[in-house]
């Protein structure tokens, strides 16, 4: 792709994967997990915490910065780095997913999607060229193809329709896209749960020259075993040299499910919306601090937490602050679970390299389910 | 009142006063600004953060414990310092404001008040013995008396009803204060906007053994000139060795005013609430972050503040992030806003120290206005 963007394996343990991605601004572990910054913030955390928790890349939403402040305002005030404050490499989707999720009045053709913003109605047409330019505005370091997402379940033939579609907005990302040293982009197969689909995009995305390749239209409602087995469907037609990335996944166990079927990088919102929710994550599993039986507790989530939010304040004042509906009670619980989120994927990093990932699930998991002994 | 509870002078520059209030968790510096911790959270900040800007002492607010998690609760958790995390001094209020002014279907007598929790409608009562109980319960460090707050204008035997009222409660608060080392309770002059009557209750409180006088029933909405008149009537009959207290005070202008005149210690939930509605003060005033003359201003709010939230984010971005509602625009703009007013409390300790009150006033309205040479 470029000089510099690269991906480096350091261990396999059966299909997981534990390397290096190589950008300019930077070097992202994988399996890596991007916390979400939707609209230039990673919703209740200061950037510095976020870093400090170990995230190599945040990802931003194309779609929220292009109706609100606009791609090209934040150009002027020199990209969404120094307008974020985060200096590590960015992710950025290609807005797609968002204007068929939030925007009004959709009209989409083969040129593009024409849509009015959620916030003020303004009118706004998203094509793979004018995606491949707000992402270059933003100063992304990896841009991702406009595709058709398509809310699943879907006939087999608008499956193959949107999954066409997307690959001829591929070719037309790629020559849209300019190129320039450490930075890349990545192609998204699509197919829904069709498997020759999957794998005719996944074969033909893979002869095309994309920095990494990205797995689109799961994390939409659909049983984990039906994401699972898509992974497993497309997973032998990626190119082993570039990384693969799950969009918009998901739960601690879709994570650790994900990763040992060779997916390295993911994003989701669910470490912080659940924190805004009075949910925790924590390796005893998912707690919801708004439930009385904490009202009393005086323990912390996790005494031998690295993560001041889980290590020190009662689970009782946690409770009284999610009751409260008070701010501090979703950073606190944003923090919480996003370094639960970045601990999980050091410990699968750490675990292929080792290749005990299969040991590292079953500890991990029994420490959800309550044993004492983890 | 206690053996360690102290008040020491150590400036003076016409009326106003810079000194320090040892008490058993700490030395407060004074003037001081007390950040308003409401239900065990200064809203939107850490308490590291709060700490880190220079604030000595936090405020909490009794009737919003009282009513959630409850004061028994919070004292079977270890008292508020250690629910809060906060360990240096605090200071609670008696219930009696926040009763008036959230509170259902009151009831006022002799003994006290009874009325329904704004939350659940649960019922509760308020005697000065109650709230003596309460305080003690959360581990407060400085008990306020309870009072009637009335609202202002009132008619004059009104207010000197409620003087003579929360005077026997004066009286009654001190019986049911148990003393403890490095502890005190503090008298509070009522009298509404009567010369007479404030000076009455002023004298009856210097009298007593209060570790120091507040004066109350101000910051309720009457125009400043009347609230300075007010500390100008009460300052000459407060005791010269006691700490004095204006409560629910103010404006950073409020605050020079009535240092000028005398007073060392002030709480309000100006700089927070203001914070949380895109409001920024600085040493160049007040700005209001949603107006969109922000939006393409790559300037921090104050490139020379040690404040990070002042410092390292542009305003156009403070203006995205309030116009988007993301709770990282209420944190950053309440910890810019507590920032600005703990340096301007540590600028007037340090003019008053070298006897410059005068020139520091003048200097920081120049700033205010716009001044450039500032």
């Amino acid at each position: 792709m470029t000089a510099d963007f690269r991906y480096e394996l350091l261990g396999q343990d059966g299909a997981a994967r534990t390397g290096l991605i190589h950008t300019g601004r930077g070097t992202i572990r994988t399996p890596a997990f991007m916390p979400v910054g939707t609209a230039g913030t990673v919703k209740a955390m200061y950037m510095d915490q976020v870093r400090a928790l170990g995230a190599d890349i945040v990802l931003g939403n194309t779609y929220h910065l292009m109706v609100r402040p606009g791609a090209e305002r934040v150009a002027e005030l020199g990209g969404l780095h120094r307008f974020s404050t985060w200096t590590g490499p960015i992710l950025t989707d290609s807005g797609g997913f968002q204007v068929m999720s939030l925007a009004k009045l959709r009209k989409l053709d083969e040129t593009g999607v024409t849509f009015q913003s959620h916030i003020d109605g303004s009118r706004h047409q998203l094509t793979p060229e004018r995606s491949m330019q707000i992402q270059a505005l933003l100063g992304s370091d990896i841009h991702m193809q406009l595709d058709e997402c398509l809310r699943l379940p879907t006939g087999d033939a608008e499956a193959e329709r949107a999954m066409l579609l997307s690959l001829r907005w591929a070719e037309r990302s790629l020559d849209a896209f300019e190129a320039c040293p450490g930075h890349a982009l990545f192609g998204i197969v699509q197919g829904g749960t069709v498997a020759s689909l999957r794998i005719a995009s996944a074969r033909a995305l893979a002869d095309m020259p994309f920095g990494g390749i990205a797995i689109g239209g799961l994390a939409v409602g659909e049983p984990q075993a039906d994401m699972l087995s898509t992974i497993e469907t497309v997973e032998p037609h990626l190119p082993a040299a570039k990384p693969r990335y799950l969009m918009g996944v998901g739960t601690p166990d879709d994570l650790m499910e994900a990763v040992g079927r060779g997916v390295d990088m993911f994003d989701c919102v669910m470490p912080t919306r659940a924190g805004r929710h009075g949910l925790a994550y924590t390796r005893f599993g998912r707690m919801n601090l708004r439930n009385a039986r904490h009202a009393a507790d005086p323990q912390p989530l996790d005494e031998a937490s690295d993560c001041p939010a889980a290590r020190d304040y009662s689970r009782a004042y946690l409770h009284h602050l999610v009751k409260s509906g008070e701010i501090l009670g979703m950073m606190l619980l944003s923090w919480v679970n996003l370094s639960y989120y970045q601990s999980l994927m050091a410990g699968l990093r750490a675990a292929i390299g080792e290749r005990q990932l299969e040991g590292f699930i079953a500890l991990t998991r029994a420490g959800w389910a309550g044993d004492p002994a983890v």
